[in-house]
């Protein structure tokens, strides 16, 4: 999975916002970062840290341990 | 536990290689990245990246979500 990582993990992000109807815009005031970053990280171009997965976990009202089972289950993707 | 999520990272990475009986010099190279680059992590003072997270969960031959249900365990520390 390694390889593919920012990738599948940016499109659990994207499949976890919009599972909630929050817009790409809200869900990056709700993080407190920028549109554009959420745009890239969602689309894999962003080695995320991990200050911000905290920040993104928690906008998603989720702990991190099951941000990255969402993750794992969409390594298959 | 966001405030602190470094530091409790850090701090279950360098439980968990302890646990292996790995030294930190040995433990960098398992990961490809420098000894005091882990040294820092290990002291929550890097705000280490995804792809980084995951090099550090191979090494400890854990998967991504179960190292965070470790940190989150680790939370109350």
């Amino acid at each position: 999975m390694q390889k593919d990582l920012l990738f599948v993990f940016g499109h659990t992000i994207r499949r976890l916002r919009l599972s909630k109807d929050i817009s790409q815009e809200k869900f990056a005031d709700m993080c407190n970062l920028h549109r554009t970053y959420i745009s890239d990280i969602e689309l894999g171009k962003r080695n995320v840290s991990l200050e911000n997965i905290g920040k993104i976990a928690e906008a998603l009202d989720i702990c991190i341990s099951d941000l990255f089972k969402e993750v794992e289950n969409n390594a298959g993707i």
